[in-house]
């Protein structure tokens, strides 16, 4: 039977989840989008997206994709799936893909957000969607200290201790943190991501800020590849998958933020 | 006995409360808050607050006083009264008040902000925290509808038909517009508000963005003193207190935002 791939940008609020991927008797964002896109498509449905978000972590724009042999116009996958789904998540967009378009597999980069709460007091309104920090963060040096880890590394010290990448080489486009009022914001972009990647290098950064160690100890860090000295995991509540970039044949629009990538990136094999 | 009058700034997240004021068999902040500062006080405490919200407001700074017998460090109301409250209720500072001091009536200005959700899709991540208009709205033909608002104006076409107030006249300080990306925000600073006064504003400049009303229908409504014309009362998700102002002989922080007041503001009587 003939079979169509569509492409789905996804929206999703990650505190009641137990992350993206399925799990026995838990719920999981891929679950509750499967059940979605199975009831519009009237057979069931199986995704693939570009990153996998772990337990309470968030996504301004994850990338779905998934084959179906149900003829739907483009519209039916949006309006249907999201009213199928709880409003925490949402299909902000949806297209027909390439043949060979895969979520994951064609990406070049991922871009990921950190927010952080550094204020006296924990946010009411924002509690499960930053990391409250109530020390005052030196932004600018936690901004320096990130740019030690631009480049083609062997990231093994922020790599999770159960990671399943057979290598711990990442190419690192840009870190650019940054204060907003009360917030300090990372914007962090590679080709790729290891478990917890996001979450370690933050946690280091946040070490830096408080003053508890100096700039270039990301430096160090980085040299020594071993996960057990480089600091705490920061939590999951800040972290939001942002956007994901392809090569321009695959005709998924470009987030503005990747102009900052460098002219040779190209995909991570 | 020797009494203490203490005054505190809340943030807090409304949609899952009746709104500011007690009732009875529903939970409100006012609810909350005295359940949680009477802990810490050791004695029933009650509170008045500057502006009470709806159903589902939110507050970035809602300013409220208390008398308490209790001699307590200043901390003691912050940290206690947070550890007793609810995730979505913060005390985000407290300090000693002078003793005529008084949430409500010692304030000269009240802010809000409405913030709108202008996109294709409903907002995963921001549901209950703002309001969502998926039709394109022009800001800049929304600012310049409003500012026939400015000044000093019966409001009766604003107001909603249960609002208690004896007088329709406030004086409109000032209300900005403007785009942030795919959010349209009002800023919108008066002495007081009738009830529903802000949502039912929004509501008709949301008609004017959306080019249902020329530009000078706001001028015409003002004019008519008539609520049943001024169209639809805008959702309460996207509605915050922002912050209150008060003379400055009462040492409380000045919002930022209160930079735009006339040199001439004074409290409303």
């Amino acid at each position: 039977m003939n079979k169509t791939r569509i492409v789905l940008g996804v929206e999703y609020d990650g505190s009641r989840f137990c992350g993206w991927q399925w799990q026995t008797k838990q719920r999981s964002v891929q679950a509750v989008l499967e059940q979605a896109l199975s009831k519009v498509a009237n057979h069931p449905v199986n995704v693939q997206c570009a990153g996998r978000t772990d337990t309470g972590v968030h996504a301004l724009e994850q990338v779905v994709h998934f084959d179906t042999s149900a003829q739907r116009h483009t519209d039916a996958w949006l309006l249907g799936g999201n009213r199928h789904l709880p409003d925490e998540v949402r299909i902000i967009w949806a297209k027909p893909a390439l043949a060979d378009f895969h979520a994951r597999y064609s990406a070049v980069a991922r871009f990921y957000r950190y927010i952080i709460a550094n204020r006296p007091v924990k946010s009411a309104l924002l509690a499960r969607q930053t990391t409250w920090c109530y020390y005052p963060l030196d932004a600018g040096n936690m901004h320096e200290a990130a740019q030690y880890l631009i480049g083609s590394h062997d990231f093994s010290s922020f790599r999770a201790q159960g990671c399943q990448s057979k290598s711990p080489w990442r190419e690192m486009y840009f870190i650019d943190v940054y204060r907003d009022d009360d917030r300090v914001i990372m914007d962090i972009s590679a080709n790729a991501f290891l478990h917890h990647m996001v979450r370690n290098i933050a946690g280091a950064l946040m070490e830096v800020g408080m003053a508890k160690q100096p700039i270039d100890w990301l430096a160090s860090l980085l040299e020594v590849k071993n996960r057990t000295l480089a600091g705490v995991t920061a939590p999951p509540d800040g972290l939001y998958l942002g956007a994901v970039y392809y090569p321009e044949l695959y005709g998924i629009a470009k987030h503005p933020i990747f102009a900052k990538l460098p002219p040779d990136a190209r995909r991570f094999n």
